[in-house]
């Protein structure tokens, strides 16, 4: 917990209102009232009016927006206040005085395997050596992490899991605020990556911790090799993410979602369970309807791209 | 060795035929009369009626095309009892009381470089701080295998190669067979990947093992960076892999191929000798005439490709 | 430094001329009285003719283009001769004799963090376990290295930079000259990679170190998961590259340039400062003005590239 004067002496920003104590950051949806939130774009007034956040970087003009209950912290750029306060809210990626990690019966830990103190493995798991397990993190029962996995601190792996060769859970979202002089400031990644039970992630996965809250691949998911995950994903169960395809932030991903080799999609939309994107999609838009199978950049329905392709191929006769 | 009736009742098969002792599993082509095999699409029934192999998994109605000399095992999926069998025949990942690996003459094997039990090195070779060379694995004379590369069980790796960092040979192929409730059960990779000698591979690329049988990248090949190369593929000789191209599983390329950087092709087919993929090539089908250039996606002549451009230029203006 | 005239013998080339010592080799531009260069292409001539170099591998109707104070080296076949000669100039992986590492005060080094000889670690930085520094390779103050980081021998990365896990700094470049049998000779990477202050680089991102002198990543630079930088680039400061972004060598990207998910670069041309490119961008040529926005493949202009789009739209209605 810092007090909010406190947090804002240390960002440089005046402030003098009332000395609340921060426990963290979060999104003006789901802050509490111990969190600080932001209002950068002023499109979301809706969610500012409705937040629950105890105090919120806002802009001056937006400030009377701030709802009865929430401290308004005036600030010229929200965006980058709230970068340069995530620094002071980073967990520690290690604590020498923490207990040993715990290890469950039946487990195998090779010799060159490094689990961080504080780290909890389940019962009848492989641990291959080189493979490192972050200073809080917990890995559930039976499952293998293979040679030189990288799993994050704070963060969670399922029972019956399978992590091949140089995956890496729980590395830094992208995020930064860009300064005018176009500098960028950092914003600390302070949430996890929890992955479900029964899930098989690929050689060189990266799957990227939330900025807050938890990026998330829910049970009996399938990764291939090579492919990208970024922070506050949602990946629905079963979904198939073949190789060297790659998801911008925030998305979500129904369940039995197929992702072909070489995909791509933008951030922040919902993907319909059950929908099948070929090799080589990239998706523009959200997906609202079931089952169906898209192609091409810009995505288009799989069938209006063989027609496409047809016309292209006349055209070039 | 596992009895058939035993296996058959260990994934949940009826099954009161003949006592055979059944070595491993195999594709209809290359099964033994020790192998189990299956026949998921009845238009693989030409191969049904040629196999070999010593059992099969098939539907009732295609038990009628099982040769004389094969033992029909019937099930409702064929594809989901051979992924349920693939388990039973997993190697394991590690072994502690095989003997120590076996390190040739004049190698230089780090501190912080793990070598598994019954690993083999040959002469002169380099394994740097975090590389792992799994149970089984063999590397030849004056390999130079770079930090955290890792190189799981049963993989051979030739001689004068170098493996940069972070690369992965041999984790699992992409395998599974999905339920009709849309679970995915693992189809075990019980085969390896053979590399050749004089072959160089670069950083974070993932070459997965065999399903059945080997993964080959043959002499002389030159992988770039993060290229994924998926089970049972088999690269040519001399073949060129630019950065981030993918190929998908069962593909064989001829020698000196070039795949052009972020290329890719669709899994079981041929490339012919000396084709040259442009940048970005999907390949859709297989290549059949030696020495030609592609580009495109979906593929098409590298000349055509050029005079599509140029009409798209026309259109655009 | 190798006397010209044992080089030639232990590569096989017939030399009897003047016998003075080389230190290197390098570009026609940029080598040194007592380094060696070559002249492959005769569009080239114009850097023969200015070259300082001190010996150069030239075909024999070239010769006479070779200045004044330059040895000429008649082969047949310059760029395979390089190729051979860059062997005997590259540097160890490993000194089991040099010094160990210099830690700076307050740095933590993990247990399991394998640190060479030679290599230097500033002031307060965190290194964590399986990271691999190796022999002669500085890491400047503040800095984070996470977990099975590699980090080859000579490489520079600066103060206050954060490296995610598997990633990868100075492997080498994709070098090789091939023969007129198709076979390929290596061309040793004996440059490295200077990482400048304030670098963000993402999980399992490939960086290759220089052939000659040095691939750079300038200040402020943010690198998300699983980019790859071929040998000799530049790039500029506060330049953004999301994820599995890949640009070939020798490309030098100005200032606050931003590459797109998936968008690539052909190798040596120029990208302006301020120049943005959209996802899948695929660049084709040399970008001269600066702050102009691209996408598709081949390149266009992005406004364009939105109308002929449009036009797709309603080709397919």
């Amino acid at each position: 917990m810092i007090d909010l004067r406190s947090l804002a002496q240390q960002i440089d920003v005046d402030f003098e209102g009332k000395p609340i104590a921060i426990s963290g950051l979060n999104t003006l949806n789901d802050a509490t009232s111990s969190e600080l939130s932001f209002l950068e774009n002023k499109k979301y007034v809706d969610q500012l009016q409705k937040t629950k956040a105890g105090a919120i970087f806002v802009t001056a003009n937006m400030a009377v927006h701030v709802p009865e209950g929430s401290i308004a912290v005036i600030v010229d750029e929200p965006y980058l206040s709230l970068a340069k306060a995530s620094k002071l809210f980073a967990p520690a990626l290690f604590d020498i005085e923490a207990p040993a990690a715990v290890v469950g019966e039946g487990s195998y830990i090779a010799e060159g395997a490094n689990l961080a103190n504080s780290a909890t493995i389940g019962k009848n798991c492989t641990i291959m050596p080189g493979a490192f397990i972050g200073r809080g993190a917990v890995v559930g029962d039976n499952t293998i992490i293979h040679s030189n996995v990288s799993i994050y601190h704070d963060c969670k792996v399922g029972s019956d899991c399978i992590i091949h060769a140089s995956a890496v859970i729980g590395s830094d979202g992208f995020g930064f605020a860009t300064t005018k002089l176009g500098t960028h400031v950092k914003i600390y990644q302070n949430g996890n990556v929890i992955v479900g039970d029964d899930v098989e992630i690929g050689a060189s996965v990266a799957v990227d911790r939330a900025v807050f809250g938890s990026t998330e691949i829910k049970e009996g998911v399938r990764i291939d090799n090579l492919v990208h995950i970024a922070h506050n994903c949602v990946i629905g169960e079963y979904s198939v993410l073949v190789a060297q395809s790659g998801i911008a932030g925030s998305t979500t991903l129904g369940r039995n979602v197929v992702m072909g080799a070489q995909s791509g999609t933008v951030g922040h939309i919902t993907i319909a369970p059950f929908t099948t994107l070929a090799a080589r999609t990239g998706v523009t838009k959200a997906i609202t309807e079931s089952g169906k199978t898209f192609a091409g950049f810009p995505m288009m329905d799989h069938k209006t791209w063989l027609k496409l392709q047809a016309k292209i191929a006349r055209l070039i006769k």
